[in-house]
């Protein structure tokens, strides 16, 4: 195993995998017990449901855009904004999503560092 | 538990703690299983030996500057040079470390987001 050389150049466009939903692509790098998915996400782009995972952990670290979205309690998931530089920890169990993509004004996307563990 | 504002404005300077070692600050994020040490380290700073984790894994994201290091098994951790949005990923008992710390042109200081499971 190369430990570096098949994960740099990370933000290399031709690596993100479009997903079925249109306006997602992402790149999955996953090990024993992390799992990263790194998302770019066109501003607008619909079909962020609201969700929990009862096994997995998330942290989520917001690199470009803006996510507009609900998380906490299921009766209780305020909405809330974070932009660039801001983190948010959803445990176990805890309702997040049902959001909205604010694109960055170079790019309109949203990119967004989400890690699990364990592995989804 | 407040899931965002407690980790919002992730990059506001007054929210990183001093270490022992000149040019590094950091500030952690403790879940149950991840945990994020986010280092802001000045250009230069000493004080990276190589080491190995036997329990924790971990995943890591260089943000600003560059990070030379060397990573890999004991007698093979080969010196590589990773720039902002690269990523590495070490597993369980892979040495890294011995690092050289090229601090970016705005701030001469290198950012790098460690994620680790579970927490240290």
């Amino acid at each position: 195993m190369n430990f570096v050389n098949e994960y740099c150049y990370f933000y290399d466009e031709s690596l993100f995998i479009e997903e079925s939903r249109p306006g997602f692509k992402k790149r999955v790098v996953r090990g024993e017990n992390l799992e990263l998915w790194f998302w770019r996400i066109s501003g607008e782009a619909i079909g962020s449901i609201i969700h929990q995972h009862t096994e997995n952990e998330q942290l989520g670290i917001i690199v470009r855009g803006k996510l507009d979205f609900r998380i906490g309690q299921e009766d209780n998931a305020e909405r809330v904004v974070l932009s660039a530089g801001d983190v948010y920890l959803a445990p176990r169990t805890i309702w997040h999503g049902d959001s909205i993509f604010i694109g960055d004004e170079e790019l309109n996307e949203v990119w967004i560092l989400d890690v699990f563990s364990p592995p989804r």
